[in-house]
């Protein structure tokens, strides 16, 4: 399986046409969507931080591989946090998400930058850029998931 | 956020270096990694669906932009798919794909060839196209379901 194939997520997935609320057909589906687009986004960030911790050697074309999962996962939850979305399901969002959707707005196109830059790191085959933006990322995450989750 | 920012997923982060199984802290995360993606990739083929069977009107940048998911899924979940997986989480994992390896494979290639040419095809903007591509598609999700999936 070597075919040479790649595929194309542009960042206007985030805007498909339509209400946001008309993409999803019950909350639940709309809070699972960006669960499941969050723990995919993990997993991929994940194998890039075992790297960074050197808790396993420092592979730049596997650190791009995993980046560019996380760079185009981090392009897709926004549009499934649509008002009404903040019940059902076993959700962990915050009202704030909607009391201060500027600032989870901020918050959302700072990852994408952050993530942007990190797919960019991994091709420098550099492990000291690759741990900068990382942090940026992981910070990112963080500071996103203090103000905007529930423990 | 009208950005035009691109980015790709290779199809060898199909083939991340490394066991598998090393990529996954244990089993459960594996079966979550593997139904996220699909879900993932069922709301977007969703999506193009319901264009296929009128009941939204066809927009040819909104069937692409979808269907640049669906491609992306297609290449990640066959990874999480590996032995010591057939149990935990909610998994609905038949013993055959471990059994018959090689014919869950193949369903797993078609798919990825499959997601492909529903891509190319909305570009072609043509909804004929998409419905034969789209069909192609759904065929497939259902007799790997029919054959790999517990009901």
């Amino acid at each position: 399986m070597q075919r040479i194939a790649s595929f194309v997520l542009a960042a206007s997935a985030l805007a498909l046409a339509g209400p946001a609320a008309a993409q999803f057909a019950k909350p639940e589906d709309a809070i699972k969507y960006r669960q499941s687009v969050m723990f995919v986004m993990s997993q991929h960030a994940g194998r890039i931080g075992a790297m960074v911790q050197g808790r396993v050697p420092f592979d730049a074309k596997v650190a791009t591989e995993n980046a560019e999962v996380v760079a185009a996962m981090a392009q897709l939850p926004w549009t499934a946090y649509m008002p009404g979305t903040d019940k059902g399901g076993n959700t962990k969002a915050l009202p704030e998400i909607w009391t201060d959707a500027a600032k989870f707005k901020e918050h959302g196109d700072k990852l994408q930058a952050d993530s942007a830059k990190l797919l960019a790191a991994t091709k420098t085959g550099n492990l000291d850029n690759v741990k900068t933006a990382f942090g940026a990322v992981g910070g990112n995450c963080k500071s996103c998931h203090d103000a905007f989750r529930a423990r």
